[in-house]
Order: C-alpha cells, then structure tokens, then sequence
C-alpha cells in the first residue's frame, strides 16, 4: 500500500473533502494502545472554527478511547484502500491491533496524541471539543487543530458508502456550474 | 425539467441516500409561504428512529421557517438540477418565491405541512424532534416520518459539493467489495 506524500493545509478548508461524504478512518491513542475505526457519519458543523460531528456508536472500542483521550484523527482513505477499510470495519480494536494487522503506518500528530495514517489521502488531527452530547446523541464535537493533505492528486478518488455492502466511487469533479455561483457563495 | 415517480420507502433505509454525502434540497412551509434552500451540511444520527442532523445557519430565510412549523422535507435532487440547485442556494426565499422561479413542482406531505419538490429524485418527510441544539450549533436534529424514493434508477447520479464552486458527480456503485463485509456490517 502506498503512502500518501502531505503537506499541511488550512483547517478552515478541511470541508472541501469531508463535505463531499466520503467513508473515513479514525484513529485513536490512549493508554499505549491505538485503533482505528471505519466512519460514515459524520458531518460539518462550522468552518471557523473547523467543527466536525461525528457519530460513534457506545459499542465501538474506539468510543471510550476517543471520549478519554479527547482526540482522535480523521483520516480520508482512497479508493484502493476500500478492502482494508471493510475488515478494519468488521474486527474490534479489543481484539487486534490494526494497524499491525492491516500494515497501515502510524505517523505521530503533531497537536495529538492520536496517530495518523500515513496510506490515507488526508489526515485531520481534532479535539474532543465538547462531549455533552455524546450520551444522548453518540455525537462527538471535534476540532480540527491541524490538518495534512496529499500534494496530489488534488481530487482524491473516495469511497461512500450506500448500504447494503455496496460503495459508490467519487466521479468526476465538474467545473461547469462555477460561473453561476455568486463570488460570496463560492 | 423531467418529475420522478416515486414509492413509499422504509424510512429507516434512507440512510442509504443520504450517507454518501449528495448536496440536498430543503423545502419548508409556515404561514402560506413556501421556501426551498441548498444544504450540503447534514449527517446520519441514528436509523430506527431515522434520524438526521442538518445545520442551517440562522442567516438562511429557511432557519425560522422550520423552526418556527418543527418540520421540512429533504429532497435529493440530480445531476441534471445542479444548475438549479446553485441559482437556489444564490438567493434567498425572503426576496422570491423559489418553486415559482425556478419552475418546481410541489407536492403536498402526508405527515408535514411542507411540500416535496417532485423534480428530485427522493423526498424526506421530517419532524424537528429537538431544537435544543439550535441556538449553539445550528444543528436541527430531524426525525424521517415518510419517505418517497423514485422506482428508478436505482442508483441516482447526486451532487456533491467540493467547495470553490467546484461539485463531485456521483461515479459507480461497486459490489466488489460486499463479499468482504460480515453479514451483520451489511
């Protein structure tokens, strides 16, 4: 599996890739261990500050890893990842190292604890920013504090989940409808 | 602009139109007046109930027409509306009359008061379950009470909002990868 070459990137900007919807990868650091978890549910909350929700259900290892250690990262895989990104969506943290058994690379985040995966496209390191309604909704409030993304391609080919064991792959990015837009909408 | 034909639909699948992240189309009604709005912000919370958080930012006129009657229809519109989705997101319903501008069909709910627009391919009838996080995140967490989904295709060629004006169109659905799920993940 390759590794994705990164340079640092605006965290304001981070919604250009997580907007679209793709599948990601969160990774986690408590107590010398790490994990990884498969995410489809997570969505922008503001740009500045950059705010994601995510959605991580109690059952999840991850869950009482990312709640204690208030971070984890975001990571964006691509498309030849996606068979990874299915067993590491099957197995649990409580029983396997993941990344030893998936032969992922764990980079050190700068801002967290939490590692970064060196085959994804994008990395977004984030805090745990407000976990008042994680009982209640399973929602965690992150911020992303420092963001990582590959020198190219600049549109990454992303995976989005439909249900039912069936992915869509990103298509092509359009240019066509940019003039209609007003220059503050852009 | 062609109308699909629609069925009812389990309103705990929606998730599978909604997770890979396609921009939508909001439509809302208070007071006799109808509104649509472009939203690219939302998130799966839960799937029975099938429940969905939208942020809408107080500045959209749609923020206290939904607020006000708890309730708006998510419409997934295709490939072939994404100029009128980015003219709708230009203006705003304070100063026109989206459906009669940019020649919508509305068609009555039958749980919510606010119109479905027929030209898209799916419509979520939705009831605003908790306005409690309104006021600090923007965040409208929503709860599906009817679907309608078109009988085809299958598989709709969504838009997906990558920022600068740019969109991402839907690309294949892959079953490759389904015979690695375990059949609970499914």
């Amino acid at each position: 599996m390759s590794r994705y070459a990164k340079k640092d990137y605006p965290v304001s900007n981070v919604c250009r890739f997580l907007e679209p919807g793709p599948i990601v990868l969160v990774s986690s650091a408590w107590q010398g261990e790490t994990n990884i978890m498969t995410l489809g549910w997570h969505m922008i909350m503001e740009t500045q500050p950059s705010r994601i929700g995510c959605y991580i259900w109690a059952a999840n290892h991850s869950f009482e890893m990312i709640r204690r250690s208030k971070a984890c990262v975001i990571n964006i895989p691509t498309v030849e990842l996606a068979p990874t990104v299915v067993r590491i969506g099957n197995c649990s943290g409580s029983a396997v190292d993941k990344f030893s058994r998936f032969k992922l690379t764990a980079s050190p985040g700068e801002k967290v604890k939490a590692p970064l995966i060196d085959e994804c496209y994008a990395s977004f390191e984030c805090r745990l920013v407000d976990s008042s309604l994680i009982k209640k909704y399973s929602l965690f409030v992150l911020e992303v504090v420092k963001a990582h993304v590959a020198t190219s391609p600049k549109f990454p080919q992303t995976i989005h989940y439909r249900g039912d064991g069936l992915f869509m792959i990103s298509g092509p990015t359009v240019r066509t409808y940019r003039r209609l837009f007003k220059p503050e909408n852009l």
